[in-house]
């Protein structure tokens, strides 16, 4: 076999069968397949596709490719989620102990931030004391006793597709709705779980800028998963601004905390529990979606689902006192208005700007070893639909006082907002569409 | 500018400027921009194409990475041919004194055989004494003493081309018809003809399969020749067999005389007599193809043109008697005749399996230092429409006694025949079309 057969016959738009694409991944991770042939095949899969099953060979070759942790020694059906977008998504810190404590386990790796987007490891650590580095013994145990941990991704899970985001960053092949699917899916293959439900972005903020577009990349994505037995829904939502107010990882922390004490902002609280009812079904814990969610609600309202958040934290080496008092949290020693002088309505906040004005302050990295400073972040006052007059606070800059971003990221927030005309627009659903085994089915 | 912005653009099916072209094989001759990259750009170009101005922006880039030769120390409009082919192609050797003795100036780089394909610097070197190797002003002054002159390709002529194509070889890049053209084009505008002529091989044999897109390349380098002023035309011609009867070094030059003298095979005169007349015409020596044949003839006819190999040879330290006893040039010592059982007609005659032959023998290179063996070939002794009946000789082997290829040759030289049916196939045309900067014209 020779990858420039490989690349011909993809180029021809032929499909290649699983022992090719083994060759091709298993050679590239070696090293015996240079860049320059995996980034022409790259961009022969963007012009030609790949089959369902082509996709699914892909994902598994590059699950492959390194570590996979085997969760069989966690009881029940393990469950994880996964967002495509970023700024300001603290779901997991609710959507995990809600459905552990519906009963359905979740045992999760997750990343840090990098450049506007936050992980949600950083954001864990914020919590004085909390480790993120468990032993697999002490992780498997851990969800065995109380249903949830979440860890950061170990040193070598998925390799091969590391090397080829990498390629395809520098060589315009990123845009490719098989080579996008298959990277997100082979990590999460990877990580061990039963039931995968994925949350895709869609709109001018997101990496999907179409609905079109997010249903195809989450219909090639539940596709690997039924492909490779692995239970998986995804959800489409609306992403013309951040979800909920907070952005900055104690912040985020502190917003996480309201949700699961019953007070948090309804946008936040209507994702997680759409991603959780599909957690909760997947995981076998009720019949349908309907079921589920009154199975959640329950959850919130009898404070259960705090509970286990209290018993995460503690579990890990965190101070589960914070659950009730978030001034546990760091704070950054000043706060700064943003005001705006324009008047009319906000129609759209981009998110990625308000990302950007976060990592000025110093909540996110720029580059991969920067430390990041857990107290600092922004929270927004005005959201999409809100009235604007001349004089009027947007959004709060948490920082450090001898920050010397503070005034450009002023500058940035101000520019992510979109402040025009005297007619509030028309509510936009934050749910746009789900996708699962059975098909697309639009709200 | 950043390479991935230019990549991301011809993906997106938009055209690159002058400066972008310049900029991405700049760098990519500097070594600053990487073969991934590099291998990503081909691929987009493969699917998407490129304008004609792009492909001639492209061409000047190429031409301008290394050595570019300046013929204005000679006089005239000075021509020069290629040829897509390959296999029993001495043309050159004829079509250079011809157009000489014509008026119009060669000064010509020519390069070395690889693999199945002869070079006509290897076929000159089969004179003894002969000198491929001349200084700049030796060149110059013997093309304004004599009217031609042929030399081997400088080391550093289109480098980028050089680098590029190695790259699209192991990427499965090559068969792109704007990158093919750009790297033929840039070759010849380096080495400085104001006219060129470009033979295009087409057929089951050929580069090119298909007349469409034998058409569509030479239009494409008719088109480069026409944006970077040069007087360009392209001659479409059938591939399904050799020209001629002979390959390998002496054999061909033996056949190229034979044609000077006025016997030489009938496919072969044809084609150097319409080579020769585009090049008469495109360098100012007669004003339509019709005048231009007359003088041909008569060149031919006067012994003008064997007059002009003559005095070439000779100023290239070459013995000028080998034109008029071409016993002079190196022998094989055995002929080995090539006998088949079959009967019929030949249909087909594979001319890549008939260079691979002659290359086992010793006419051709394997690897890019070997040495080669001048006298050794084959004749061919039936062509396409030529009767079969078995026991027939249909070539002879021209080898040395201890060569111990000749069984495996002998047994490709079958191969390479399709003898088939008793029916005589109908005759084919040998030119098929000619394609100028007015248009595309079918015979």
């Amino acid at each position: 076999m020779r990858a420039v057969d490989l690349i011909h016959k993809k180029r021809s738009g032929e499909s290649l069968t699983a022992e090719e694409l083994s060759f091709l991944i298993e050679g590239y991770s070696r090293g015996d397949i240079p860049d320059y042939q995996m980034s022409a095949w790259a961009m022969a899969v963007y012009f030609q596709g790949m089959t369902a099953e082509e996709t699914a060979h892909l994902t598994l070759a590059m699950a492959e490719s390194g570590d996979q942790v085997d969760l069989t020694s966690i009881q029940g059906i393990k469950a994880d989620k996964h967002s495509t977008g970023g700024v300001g998504d603290k779901t997991t810190l609710i959507v995990a102990p809600l459905v552990a404590a519906c009963g359905v386990p979740v045992a999760k790796m997750s990343g840090r931030g990098l450049g506007h987007t936050g992980g949600t490891i950083d954001k864990l650590e914020s919590m004085a004391g909390f480790r993120t580095e468990l032993s697999r013994e002490q992780f498997f145990a851990q969800v065995n006793e109380i249903g949830i941990a979440v860890i950061g991704q170990s040193g070598n899970i998925t390799p091969a597709d590391k090397k080829l985001y990498a390629l395809r960053d520098v060589t315009a092949t990123v845009e490719s709705i098989p080579l996008i699917a298959s990277s997100v899916m082979s990590k999460k293959i990877a990580a061990g779980a039963d039931a995968i439900v994925l949350d895709v972005k869609t709109g001018s903020g997101a990496f999907m800028k179409t609905l079109e577009d997010s249903e195809a990349l989450a219909a090639a994505m539940v596709g690997i998963g039924s492909q490779v037995g692995r239970r998986t829904a995804a959800l489409i939502s609306d992403m013309d601004q951040p979800l909920g107010y907070a952005i900055g990882n104690a912040l985020e922390v502190e917003e996480a905390i309201a949700v699961l004490q019953g007070n948090g902002p309804r946008d936040l609280l209507d994702l997680c529990l759409a991603l959780s009812a599909h957690m909760v079904v997947l995981g076998g814990q009720a019949d349908h979606l309907e079921a589920a969610e009154v199975m959640l609600l329950e959850r919130l309202e009898s404070g259960a689902a705090l509970a286990k958040f209290r018993a995460f934290v503690a579990a890990q080496g965190g101070d589960p006192a914070v659950a009730d008092d978030p001034g546990l949290l760091p704070r950054a020693p000043v706060i700064i208005e943003v005001i705006v002088q324009q008047e009319g309505y906000v129609l759209h906040i981009d998110a990625e700007q308000l990302g950007l004005a976060a990592m000025m302050l110093g909540a996110g990295r720029a580059a991969k070893d920067d430390a990041i400073d857990h107290a600092v972040g922004l929270v927004l006052k005005r959201k999409v639909g809100d009235s604007v007059k001349a004089g009027d606070v947007i959004a709060l800059l948490h920082a450090r006082e001898d920050s010397p971003s503070v005034e450009a990221a002023m500058q940035r927030v101000r520019e992510a907002y979109t402040i025009n005309g005297n007619k509030k627009p028309a509510d936009k659903p934050l749910l746009l569409s789900v996708v699962t085994a059975e098909g697309i089915k639009r709200f």
